[in-house]
């Protein structure tokens, strides 16, 4: 049987156990009327904004279709790849949210039954968005694959999916991160620091819009960027491969034909998906509502699904006859993508120092207290550096650039369950928001609160790992960009001007695309406070919860400035390279994309770090260290976690997706790109 | 007549001007009892810390100077030229800071005559600084050169000074950095923000350590940093010149012999020398005080020196017969210098918008602040880097590699009035601290904020000046390296592992050092506050000036603390590319250099401004926007202030000697690592 129709039929099979996944959180009961209330708003704001932003998307795609149509070195072949790309990015996370915002109210009442069923539906909830995101992805390649295989430019149609699926991923995890964010700071910083209300107390007018966030932002953003992150990775190895098998410079043993370039890394993906699916069935907790039991069972699930994905990779190697290198190759990747998920933990979670030192640092104010947790994000990038790095060495020896490539695979083969385990995060904050909300009583907020802490810890391991797997998956693709754009190994030296330069202005772009983010969830949650601000003196009754806030006012204000300040940092990060390649040239454009992926390596662990620390830091002084809630300390904290917010769910998991989407546009533009010296 | 013995005489004559300032400066009165005991009080803290400091420094001098002597591929002459440039580097600090630490209290009795004396008696004391820097600078290479010039290993031996003098300003930075910024947060976390007293209030115990820690961080610390700064640019092009001379990859019609090599970077330097002492004299001022007309004062002389320096280049390149090419890469470097040192000004200056943004975003409390600031310093990345691409292509263009060297000594040729500039700020900011201590009259205050605000300004400029400087340094020296070791060409490219290792490497070293120097900072002031409380808590009648603080204890604290804590980032920043080299070979050591010098390059423009322009959004808001001195706006600005002092006084500026350390302790090592494979 044709391997790839084995990686189809895998694809499917993660698509129908989404379904039976979906089945069964829709077959909940959807709680009180006041539950189904809120999720009623929350549906209606989520799916406002996702309309809005696919119609700009739709634009973005369409136009970008043609241009690479007319391109003559490209044509129409890598058109319909990028808007077959596109399509099933958008998909992908349209699925995954159109559960998400079904399960938070179901959530809310599930977990009035125990903290079990809450555990069951929100993390089933997830496993909906886990397995659309590898089953639409290996799908979507394979069908590539069936119609352009015999294609002779075959090679450069394939990175056009990848381009169509990463541009999605940069606007939707701009877009909704700007969303999100804006949103949960102004809700804090009115409601917290200046009224001295709890969170998602329904007198805040931002609490909708804060809860739309979560889902446009941390669901439908998100599963934009795993799948790009997926697909990506499958892509850079297949080019890698299927360049070795003519490339003079590469070593031929590893990979021996272009079917065996195809077969390997959708093997290895297919066996990824089965360990997934596997691993999310083995998540199930005894009815001790224990935080440890909880964590225990989410950790049997992905640490089961390491170890059968590792077994299914030998299989693929044995079967393909690769070479055995391959393996280890895979191997590495598979455990420095575990390690560096730990690391991430280690640095965040207040179970260990550096965030217990940062919580200490509460007590002289805020300002020791932001330059302590930024402290730690910038030393929590040694971990990663040094696994990457160990990775890359390994995987070098074993199966020379080709091993890089596949190691990124192995990193991501347990993205299914990984997936599932973020994805429930921001359901099981929504339904803690709709439990507040609806004057349940407080031991129902204690279980949504553990559920909710859980997805936190989830969330950190999650981002440790995504960017490890960027920055090798990024490497991945710049090393195919070199070949297929044909640059001389002596070329591609430090003693090239135009090798420097593009260095230099390569490392500029993640800073800039940072600052720009940072500045539009700083401006739009500037607008939100006004806002609730507003709400509160001209709105009589409210504080005293006799009057309703305007909801609406809020959701509209953030989606209106989420779509407008989206497009330009999506739109730089897309012309960068273009104008870098065609101004300075090829070679130049390498070291650019060299520039960027380091930096925006180092700031992408810097800020997901600085920010998991800040917010876990605050959580730990509301179990009642330094004062507690409502003393100086926690205040103090407020404010760490308020600067965090942006740096770790906007800008920093936007990074991964730009250092890919920058590297696979080289890629793509390889052939209209070689041979040209450049216009200065 | 030996174009070096002309370059000597140059030497000869800064210091000769220096002495005749010093002179002027130690002439003027004394002031009254209350000024002259708190003068003394800060010259002994300074002494003790500065001998505490050196004593220190000597061990570490000694160790290494055997190491170096007694590997057989460096030997005694290497070690003498790094004893002999420690020694030059601590002279320069100790000479500046001695005057400095004699003005702070006659400035303060000189501004109540007038402003213009103020000016004059404190610039004046800069200017002892300055021409100490650079003459002391020339002097030490022209004798290197009388010794040594006729060795055959002469090329190897040179770059030991530049170690030397690198080596001690990575200490005096740290050391003085971290004193300075745990004495001036902790001081204004209790007095300002707590106890909402004045700044430099005598109450506050705090007060002396951060006038010592003016001097011993801003003044020595920033000598010994300027000072490592302009030999290393001269070393890296004299290495660069005397390699052309010999190397096949590099163009030989540049530098037609290993005599031009050298003359050319002294001569231009020497000319730097004689434009500065001119541009010098040509500041002062009408007795009219008037913010503007200082700024213009002080502009005309840096403006006047840079015009000179080039006409001198031009001459120098005239002469020397060398090619005409080398003038402009000169000229593309010192304007290129120019300009980021404006665009400097323009992100952290409050006449422009990135600034009064930051200090609207105020009124949304700390946080916002925070992050508004922290976008701009990554948004400021951007003209020092695209200035610097375009100095290295332009440089480049018309002289080779050898063009990117030498662009870096046009942008330090005016360091002699740059630094004079620089270091009179620190002076003029105590001498203010010094008349709010004697209870003069609020005018005489007046006058010194006026000087000490335009030090801010001049040292924002001078910053934003050094890094560009110290990022063309480092490549010119990295460039010699690749050469020195002997990398062929066709090796150091990206499909290497150990190339795309070290980048990772190094691009991660910046970030370790700035969180090891950060959490320094934070955790002495963490001490100062403790004990600051405690005084506050424990002595009856210190709130009401009734009693006196012990200020000694803090002096104490901040000496013991910031003595232990330079040690391990100036070790790292030493050891690594030892470590490097030695365990992955000479090839990833390349690497690990071009990783650490864009990182570093762009966190240390991202410190910078980010500090400067939350201190100057501060400053703008006491002068009575947003509600002003003592608003909610104001204590949020004041927490910008204070995340910002150590990024932009500590860790921003010791990453500029860091990536020039690391980078000529490589090419120290070129003899030792060639052909030598790598451990691993």
């Amino acid at each position: 049987m044709n391997p790839i129709l084995i990686a189809l039929i895998c694809g499917v099979l993660g698509l129908v156990v989404a379904s039976f996944m979906a089945a069964y959180v829709l077959k909940q009961d959807q709680g009180s009327e006041k539950i189904r209330e809120i999720s009623a708003a929350i549906k209606e704001g989520a799916l406002a904004f996702l309309g809005r932003e696919y119609k700009i998307l739709g634009i973005f795609v369409i136009a970008v279709a043609i241009i690479l149509g007319v391109l003559p070195a490209l044509g129409w072949r890598v058109s319909m790849a990028f808007v077959f790309g596109a399509i099933c990015s958008g998909l992908a996370g349209y699925i995954g949210m159109s559960i998400a915002i079904r399960t938070n109210g179901r959530t809310a009442a599930a977990v009035q039954k125990s903290l079990n069923q809450g555990l069951r539906v929100s993390f089933r909830s997830g496993a909906v968005m886990g397995m659309c995101v590898v089953g639409i992805g290996i799908i979507g390649l394979s069908i590539l694959y069936f119609i352009f295989h015999s294609d002779p430019n075959f090679i450069f149609i394939i990175p056009g999916f990848g381009v169509g699926a990463s541009s999605v991923a940069i606007f939707a995890r701009v877009g909704g991160g700007i969303y999100t964010k804006a949103a949960d700071t102004g809700a804090d910083i009115v409601g917290k620091v200046e009224k001295g209300i709890p969170e998602d107390d329904p007198r805040n007018a931002a609490v909708i819009a804060d809860f739309v966030g979560d889902n446009v932002g941390d669901v439908a953003g998100m599963g934009a960027d795993l799948f790009e992150s997926y697909v990506d990775s499958i892509i850079a190895t297949m080019t890698l491969g299927m360049i070795a098998t003519f490339s003079i410079s590469l070593d031929k043993s590893l990979v021996p034909d272009m079917a065996t370039a195809w077969f390997l890394p959708m093997m290895v993906a297919a066996g990824g998906i089965i360990a997934s699916i596997i691993g999310i069935f083995l998540v199930r907790v005894g009815e001790k509502p224990e935080m440890g039991a909880l964590l225990n069972a989410l950790r049997r699930g992905t640490f089961s699904s390491s170890v059968l994905t590792a077994g299914f990779a030998f299989l693929a190697v044995y079967f393909l006859k690769a070479d055995i290198g391959i393996f280890w190759a895979i191997l590495v990747g598979l455990i420095a993508g575990v390690l560096i998920g730990e690391s991430a933990n280690y640095f965040t979670s207040y179970a260990y120092k550096p965030t217990l030192n940062i919580a200490e640092s509460s007590q002289t104010g805020g300002a020791t207290l932001i330059t302590r947790g930024f402290a730690n994000g910038l030393m929590s990038t040694i971990p990663p550096i040094v696994l990457v790095v160990i990775a890359i060495m390994v995987a070098y020896h074993f199966a020379d650039i080709y091993g890089v490539a596949i190691a990124g695979i192995g990193m991501l083969s347990t993205l299914g369950i990984q997936d599932a385990t973020d994805a429930y995060g921001p359901v099981a904050d929504n339904a803690g928001g709709i439990v507040e909300m609806s004057d349940l009583p407080p031991e129902i907020r204690e279980r949504t609160d553990a559920l909710d802490s859980l997805g936190n810890t989830t969330a950190a391991t999650g981002k440790g790992f995504a960017i490890g797997a960027a920055g090798l998956t990024a490497l991945a693709l710049l090393l195919s960009y070199t070949q297929a754009v044909g640059i001389d190994v002596s070329q591609f030296n430090l003693l090239d001007p135009r090798v420097i330069s593009g260095i230099f202005l390569g490392a500029m772009l993640p800073a800039v695309f940072c600052a720009m983010t940072l500045n539009a969830v700083g401006k739009t949650s500037f607008s939100i406070i006004n806002e609730v601000r507003r709400q509160f003196r001209e709105i009589k009754g409210l504080m005293e919860g006799t009057a309703k806030p305007e909801y609406g006012k809020c959701v509209a204000i953030c989606t209106s400035a989420a779509i407008k300040q989206m497009l330009a940092p999506g739109l730089i990060t897309i012309l960068s390279p273009v104008i870098v390649g065609f101004l300075l040239g090829p070679l130049a454009l390498a070291g650019f994309l060299t520039g960027a992926i380091t930096t925006g390596f180092i700031l992408a662990v810097t800020f997901a770090n600085a920010g998991g620390s800040w917010d876990n830091a605050k959580k730990w002084i509301e179990t009642g260290a330094y004062g507690g809630k409502g003393s100086d300390a926690h205040k103090a904290a407020v404010i760490g976690d308020t600067v965090g917010d942006p740096m770790k769910d906007t800008s920093g998991p936007s990074l991964n997706i730009m250092i890919k989407l920058m590297s696979i546009i080289a890629l793509v533009l390889a052939p209209v790109l070689a041979g040209f010296p450049g216009l200065i």
